[in-house]
């Protein structure tokens, strides 16, 4: 007879809620607040009795309750007694005794925090002052990170301004629910429903966002559909928008700049059309009717198939300038992306935002900002910094980043973006001499613009861990601190994410952090080694695909990048091939202009350049490929062997899920080098260094490989 | 000063889970397993110790772990002490101890289970007992109820079996993730990430299924993908058959009849070509090695666009047989659906299926049942029942209802369909005289079928609460409950379900009941009174379209099926029209000849009749129809003034969630009443009854309004 009790079970359910199915499911994100060590918790609970709000706004009152829900956790409620001698006080630095302090907030702006301890009517409490309530929210954040990542309240003194003023998510949300490029399941704006009926999730979705500093969110694809600035949509919008208001989140829309014709019934969309240019002002009247604070237009136009000023024979500027004019009576703005390139146009794709918009500087209306991609082409593993910063000085730019892996194998690959938004930013574009980073084009210090932002395509979906995996969450966290300070460093972000998500033991943090910060670079060295750029399967960009050379448009096919042939392999973008390095100024274009002062990391990016060249490491470029690919691989089986140790450390549904994913993405890296290498062995006719193992398969196997329901690639 | 102490907040939070964030969702369906009173959860705790398992099977232990859930939560961990000197055990009656205590098992067949008290070596426990462990884990979960629903382990005694052998969900799940005519998000299963992956939630999926009685589920759309038969998914659908086994759910696969052209290269699907045999047969046999237990194929063929034998002018059983064929060695059957109807025939299309099947009784192979939808036309709110029900007596036939409200207001909409699933149920179809019931169809005792079946078109997503609204949840466990047995009663079920989904106090179970049972006819009186069908707009079947003429085949229509003219409405289809009564047995043809005699809430399904007939209630058919719809429309408003006055029984989250959609279904209630009265008068030229409210807008504004981004229509 097999006899179980189940006393032993009860305590246990107790605490950590109902049943089983609420194990830890990754919903909580890095807002985890669990219980600290019985002796940190008391001292805690000691000092932060209460948490007390001076006035009463909305922003003020969710600052608090986050705060007693963090220290609810931290704390762990067995240990509350006492009464309320001690305590957090939140206020704005107009509040009558926070003024007498004479705390320095001038240099805070409007979303920047002091938290330390003061006196406050004669009491001493933990002070989160700001010059705006929005502010004090954010210093309640830090405050709870600080608590989070091993601080104490004793001594705190915590203080920050953003960098970067408009912080945004760009979703790529069709009206269906359909993701593009998300891989977290649909939508999570339920546009079915809305606005009468408002998920608390979305009130989630904003605690996060404000956790990390974002402050606006675009809600639709940049792919947009008329319908979203539709009456019916807007009031979806404003639903939204209601929600996000008290976390310092603005809402945005992509706008399609067809709408004009397909929701007015007019017969153009040009731009310099009187008509048009009312239609779009009573519409952005309408929108602020719904949404008074509402932020503004994203606009794709003339790229990939979308309408445009260019339809019309004008210019982006043409067409960002009318629709900012519509914003502007409502202090609202246009952010008008760069990606773009055209079937007509036979030159290399890396030079047609540069060459489109470069003319343009200094011809946008003063509430416009150019988004322009991190690099030239497309969201890569590796991209060089896109040409345009430092060429645009009369011109705000703001950065597009992807935080969804489009390019990087979905979400179940485990790649910690951070190091690739940290390597970008501090790239030096040389513009106005050294120290003239992409990241001082982005917070503005370098020409002195006000107007900056970091826009970060969303990886967030409906699934119940937000992005698809543990470790996917840490790009949105990332990104989120990345944009409010970009000169942070990707190593400091991943270790206070890994610690408020998995735990501050240095046992977790310590492995955790070591395995993310490697893995990006792993992707890099088993999908696109030494420069190599989209070379992924057709469509979905799931899996290798380099041998791909049938599409209609030359720059749809991997052999338009890479360019392999049985003498070598790469892009010649000197001045013997497209030239695209004199995009550069002239400091950066030098050292491109020639392989041997290319970092080799960028090499077949710039050049085409021999089978048999040698690189630094002695090997010859071929031995050097297979080498990274080999590389790639095995920092996939380390990270398994790492994740493994950790065990015992993590809770048993985000272990097994991080474990299976590890699992396929080693099997996937796998294929990756395989593939690749048949097909450059198809090319070039060389064997396999010695010691290396062959491919699986041969390459007719990797090319049948198909996968027409590969997930984010809607149509 | 603004004070807020949070030292009241902790105790519930420690109670309620983690943070705030984990509400009562939904996600618990009915096993939500709530504290009981002190003083009954005393009683239980005292009564069951511990739960003990004989023998060990992962179906047996799935049982005890359940059960351990349950009285885990119904005492309440506080009441917990005390050794184990009582217990509820689980045990086959096969057991020594078991065997010798003659409980009368032999009835019980392979799934009945009996609960009762019993001495096992001298002591007095609370014995689980069946013939199998999947009998054992069907006990549990009664037992389960028994004790949720009110009862006690005291004199505890039940028995059943269920009297349906298939009780399966068929799923519309696509690979790409998106349901058809689905309302609760993306498909549960993630393929994507299947195999390597088994989310936690599918175990969850499996213990609801087992908690009703679901023995099967078809993974896959009717509107079948080859794809689905690939080595590749059939690898996925056995990592899902390996969760769902313990809990005694077989799984089976939607076959597209075209596979063997698209995925094995043949010319031709031919079901009496030797090669396409011998590829269903190899291809079975390979699903049976991965799935030992593989239930298996559904097939739609020659019905809306699908493949089928007649595209080879074979018959339906040609094609059901030579899959047949291929399953037999291993036990599996083919379900075979009756569901066709074609452009090439301009018949009623409610006949076609009758005209086409009929003939074939008696020539399907003994491992076929086919599966006939419970109306002749397409999951109306209200249909008669299927003429092909009786109609085949040498035919096993299965019935087949939605869960999802595909026709009935997608999720949003309260309509629990209980009351509807019962009426088909007890619709007699007088085949063998009176009481020849479609239930007695359905269980095979009118004909002595031993293969028999319920099949539910699923209504279960990705959303966090499953089925997209908390009540929504009542029409999944209803389907299952019914399929057990489907004698069991609309209002029981109700019952029941409330009491553990919401609470089993009566001031919770009386109301919730209440408005649950009638919330079918409420959609029935608001969108198609009095036999009326198929009245909406096209495509994804949302909101009203009465005046839909202009699409390319005429069933598509809604002009079609009212038939509506300045004289009268209504589809005649006596001996006068399509004569599709003709199709029933002669006592229900002969009352279904002459509207005098239909019954009135059918009589425009069956009759073309004057607007101003007389009807029972003394009022014209058109006063009739205004009464009916405001009827409905006025009960929407009677479950929002019930569901009011339960605000402070329910918990905040489902509570707000049901206001919301309730205030949303009452503005549709609306819409669809003056829509349809809109474009009736336009017909009839007659002015409303007095004291009618006029329609909100003109027709021309029902007629404008579009949906383009419905949920559940692909494509």
């Amino acid at each position: 007879m097999r006899l179980i009790g189940w006393l032993g079970f009860t305590v246990a359910a107790l605490v950590a809620g109902t049943t089983a199915a609420r194990a830890e499911d990754g919903y909580d994100l890095w807002m985890r607040y669990r219980a600290l060590s019985p002796a940190r918790a008391a001292t805690l609970h000691r000092d932060a009795q209460a948490v007390e709000i001076r006035g009463d706004t909305a922003t003020l009152r969710a600052a608090a309750d986050e705060l007693r829900r963090g220290l609810t956790g931290l704390t762990g409620a067995a240990s509350l007694q006492g009464s309320s001698t001690t305590a957090i006080m939140l206020a704005t630095a107009s509040d009558r005794d926070v003024a007498t302090l004479r705390l320095p907030v001038a240099s805070l702006g409007d979303e920047g925090y002091v938290v330390r301890a003061a006196s406050i009517g004669g009491r001493r409490v933990t002070l989160v002052t700001a010059n705006t309530d929005r502010g004090v929210l954010y210093g309640s954040f830090a405050l709870l990170r600080h608590l989070q990542t091993g601080g104490t309240l004793a001594g705190v003194a915590l203080s920050s301004a953003p960098r970067v003023k408009l912080r945004v998510l760009n979703h790529w949300d069709n009206l269906d629910g359909i993701v593009e490029r998300g891989y977290a399941g649909q939508s999570l704006w339920d546009w079915w429903t809305l606005p009468d009926f408002k998920d608390p999730r979305y009130a989630d979705y904003a605690r996060a966002n404000a956790s990390i500093g974002i402050n606006g969110t675009v809600l639709n694809n940049v792919n947009a559909k008329p319908e979203s600035l539709s009456p019916r949509y807007i009031a979806k919008a404003a639903a939204l928008a209601d929600v996000f208001r008290p976390y310092g989140i603005k809402v945005y829309l992509s706008a399609r700049f067809s709408a004009p014709i397909e929701l007015g019934g007019l017969k153009t969309a040009d731009p310099l059309d009187p008509q048009v240019a009312a239609w779009w002002k009573a519409k952005a009247d309408e929108i602020y009717r719904a949404i008074p604070d509402f932020g503004g237009f994203l606009v794709k136009a003339n790229s990939e198939g979308q309408p445009g000023p260019r339809d019309y024979h004008r210019s982006h500027a043409d067409g960002a300038n009318m629709l900012a004019a519509a914003v502007a009576p409502h202090d609202g703005i246009v952010m008008w992306r760069a990606f773009v390139y055209a079937e007509t146009d036979p030159d290399d794709r890396a030079k047609q935002a540069y060459t489109e918009f470069k003319p343009l500087d200094g011809r946008f209306a003063k509430n416009v900002i150019v988004q322009v991609k991190n690099g030239a082409i497309d969201f890569q593993p590796r991209e060089p910094f896109h040409p345009l910063f430092g060429a645009m000085p009369r011109t705000p730019l703001m950065i597009e980043f992807q935080t969804t892996k489009e390019y990087l194998g979905f979400a179940t690959h485990l790649a910690y973006l951070g190091p690739m938004f940290a390597e970008t930013l501090a790239s030096d574009t040389m513009a106005r001499g050294k120290g003239s980073t992409v990241a001082r084009v982005v917070d503005g210090s370098l020409e002195g613009h006000a107007l900056t932002g970091m826009a970060g395509v969303a990886n967030i979906g409906r699934d119940r861990d937000w992005a698809g995996s543990p470790f996917n969450q840490a790009n949105w966290y990332a990104f989120g601190r990345m944009a409010w300070d970009p000169t942070i460093g990707a190593e400091p972000v991943a270790r206070e994410w890994a610690a408020m998500t998995f735990g501050a033991s240095p046992a977790i943090v310590g492995p955790v952090t070591t395995m993310m910060m490697g893995s990006r670079e792993a992707v890099v060295d088993y999908m696109t080694p030494l420069g190599l750029a989209h070379v992924m399967a057709t469509g979905h960009h799931y899996g290798p695909g380099p041998w791909v050379a049938e599409l209609k448009r030359p720059e749809w096919n991997p052999v338009y990048y890479h360019r392999a042939d049985k003498a070598g392999i790469g892009f010649d973008r000197t001045r013997t091939g497209s030239n695209a390095v004199a995009q550069y100024a002239p400091p950066v274009a030098r050292g491109l202009a020639d392989p041997a002062t290319t970092p080799e990391r960028d090499l077949l990016w710039f050049h085409h350049v021999a089978w048999d060249r040698p690189m630094a490491s002695g090997r010859t470029l071929w031995a050097e490929m297979v080498h990274d690919y080999d590389r790639g691989v095995g920092y996939v089986g380390g990270m398994r062997r790492q994740w493994n140790a950790l065990r015992s450390e993590i809770d048993a549904d985000r272990w097994t899920k991080t474990d299976r994913f590890l699992a396929i993405q080693e099997q996937e890296a796998r294929w990756w080098r395989d593939a690749s290498l048949s097909y450059w062995m198809s090319v070039n006719g060389l064997a396999l260094p010695t010691g290396a193992a062959p491919p699986a398969h041969d390459l007719a196997w990797y090319r049948a490989q198909s996968f027409p329901y590969a997930p984010g690639n809607p149509q």
